[in-house]
């Protein structure tokens, strides 16, 4: 068989970058269980009716089907999911007895898209969501809630990983669409839809889209486009909103939740979160606030962790489940760092000691160190084979492995960075913090 | 939208299940870590060509193609992969001068067959495999290794989170097939074939089919089945063999091999292992020493553990791939275990406490305390709503929470369970240790 060549867009790690995504879920995960998510695993497949209920979707929907399957079998008409917020729906209709609201949950898994493969664009790869569902109605507190969370999360991979900082880009959705409302325009997502378009295409051609496809007259174009400009650190955006001289019910309604949005990311997470009323996410369903995150000196990367508020996640014709979510793309998140070599790994094996093994009948006391060094949390493997010591030093030092156990219980251990050789007791040996796990190094650590 | 039904085959937890499974994951990873395996994860796909090169396996796979897909477009022949040797297979030769040899990996993944689903048959399930991979070489050593890893993880799953004891069966195909040729038989692998169902039909009809279908002598039939009923808890084995009267290099290399694995086991894991000569493991590629594994007072779910010795995972031309492995099947092992509530979870979300709110305008105070304890690894959520504190306790005790915090960070803190309520710091407060995470509980417990 000759060397099997990487599927475009389906993104494969080696063992000390798959240690790095590793140690980054683990982290998320302890952030997110720290704030009482809990976890669930939805199956990888969806009917085909649910996948493709927005129908703008269904091009990027891989199809699953048994190989022999006869045409018209039933439970075939299946597809993976194409991210984590559709099985959330359908899990949440399905187990809604079985469930206590508002559910807080956390799912980190591998989503798939049938998209044109590109830099930042994946046909595999893995999410991490948190969303907080209730039963008919939500609080607006949760608003609030689910971005600091995300931002905890990313703080954490910033402080104690070196992954560089992030900008989290926050709207309402009310706001856009009160301010739009209160210039008499009826169509408020068509306008929302160019808008969405500001940073890649600019003002001049989104106010040419606006006064083009949509015949805005030019002050009221001119409006949108500077509300679309508004981008503060602080609640001063609602100071700028109300320089436009626009007025309406709803705009309020939103100027007041970013506000509170704002000013509580301010006063916990200094720094990382901006009002940016231009941003829009699209045509998905959000119905309020909206929030996208840029990596800092990254920002060609698009957005790394998106969501938002919506008031209806899922229905079942009596009861209406509104929720708030937020989701990190991991793949998208490592994928460029890994890449660049911006994030390496200490070593590429979870061991901390290669026990030496003298002659291959002496195999079994190399086995009993390993097994004492283990019952104590070190990790630990025995030389394959009884070679000379200066090879299985090299065996240690191919695999970053940083320390070479010689003898018994009762024996001598070398730190094959330095050279040092100690007498050491298995029973009692601890090799420093830093050296028990494989770390994560960042540039400029 | 109505009520989603389950899909047949594609198990899905509730919270509190799938924090079992996750800590039956973690653990399992915990133990393989420790010995030195690397985690992989590998794509969900692999071409159909790769998939379907051992011809009766293509039934059961998963195609995935793009719904848009044009017919012969490029990249769109794939499918699920339906174990975790595949992939690695292709891993290891993509990956060949990246990898140090031999390569110890571990891999938790799931995998899809499109099998009819029944019990302990699943279309998507959850494996846990480790293999250590030699480059043209590999030391019999590894052979004894892996079981024993496995057997670790085993034992470590029944101690420390109750889940019932296994017994590992094992034989060595060296071993039959040396007994078979030593018979004069020449086609060793029909005889396999037809042992290997020793357990499902019986030593009466396996002795049919070797004299009807395989046209074997009476004497010589009933030699293959009276070794296949030998299976003793040490080496004696080796005796039970000596006394049919075969003799063939082989069988001895087989017999050696097989005692080797057995002692070491009864040292480290006594009353875990047996020697079962009868183990064939169908027609896969195993070349040694086989393992099957039954959960104690659960053996009609069949084998929850199975590997061997292969000496070709893989090969390139230039170099092959020797290898062995052991997959542990964690659906298979969880689902019947969770299905019949032997084992349950304390409380179905990570929270420890639920931290009361007096009113909405005081919340920002609960959320300050939540934070310490939080920066104190205390998992905790704020209280949705301001409500009176009888349903605020009762939001905890819905969810199994056991701690309800009162007040601002020098406040009161009450456990739900006995209604007991303290003064308490949440800058130094401490729950017991049993209370701080979430704890997998099995009856008998």
């Amino acid at each position: 068989m000759a060397r099997p060549k990487p599927l475009s867009g389906f993104p494969e790690f080696l063992p000390a970058q798959r240690m790095i995504e590793q140690t980054v879920i683990d982290l998320v995960r302890e952030t997110f269980e720290l704030h009482g998510f809990a976890g669930i695993e939805t199956r990888a497949v969806e009917t085909m009716e649910s996948l493709t209920r927005k129908g703008e979707i269904t091009k990027e929907v891989y199809v699953v089907r048994r190989l022999h399957a006869e045409p018209g079998d039933a439970g075939d008409d299946l597809g993976l999911h194409f991210d984590l917020t559709v099985p959330l729906a359908r899990y949440v209709l399905e187990n809604s007895g079985h469930l206590q609201f508002p559910f807080r949950r956390y799912q980190i898994q591998k989503v798939w898209r049938g998209e044109r493969p590109q830099e930042g664009r994946y046909r595999e790869f893995a999410q991490a969501d948190i969303d907080i569902i209730g039963e008919n109605t939500l609080a607006d507190h949760h608003d609030i809630e689910a971005p600091l969370v995300m931002l905890e999360a990313l703080e954490n991979l910033h402080d104690r990983l070196g992954l560089p900082p992030v900008r989290m880009h926050v709207n309402n959705r009310k706001l856009s669409e009160g301010f739009y409302r209160g210039l008499g325009i009826e169509d408020t997502a068509a306008v929302l839809q160019r808008v969405d378009k500001f940073d890649k295409i600019g003002p001049a051609a989104v106010t040419e889209l606006l006064t083009g496809e949509l015949g805005l007259p030019d002050e009221v174009a001119a409006k949108c486009v500077r509300l679309a400009t508004v981008c503060t650190t602080d609640d001063s955006f609602a100071d700028r909103v109300a320089e436009l001289g626009v007025r309406s019910e709803m705009l309020d309604e939103g100027l007041e939740a970013l506000t509170n949005v704002i000013n509580a990311a301010r006063a916990q997470v200094p720094g990382r979160m901006v009002a940016d009323l231009k941003i829009a996410r699209g045509l998905d369903y959000y119905t309020g606030t909206v929030y996208e995150t840029e990596l800092v000196g990254h920002e060609h990367l698009g957005s790394i962790s998106s969501g938002g508020r919506y008031d209806s996640l899922a229905t079942d014709g009596k009861r209406t489940y509104p929720g708030v979510g937020i989701s990190l793309g991991l793949t998208r998140l490592l994928v460029p760092l890994l890449a660049k070599g911006e994030l390496t790994a200490s070593r590429s094996v979870p061991s901390c000691v290669v026990v030496a093994v003298d002659a291959e009948e002496t195999r079994s006391t190399a086995m009993q160190v390993a097994a004492i060094l283990r019952g104590r949390g070190i990790a630990c493997e025995v030389a394959p084979k009884a070679d000379k010591y200066g090879k299985q030093i090299r065996y240690a030092d191919r695999r970053g492995i940083p320390y070479v156990w010689f003898g018994g219980i009762d024996g001598e251990v070398k730190d094959i960075r330095s050279g040092e050789q100690t007498m050491a007791d298995a029973a009692a040996w601890l090799p420093p913090q830093a050296d028990r796990r494989p770390r994560v190094i960042a540039v400029g650590d």
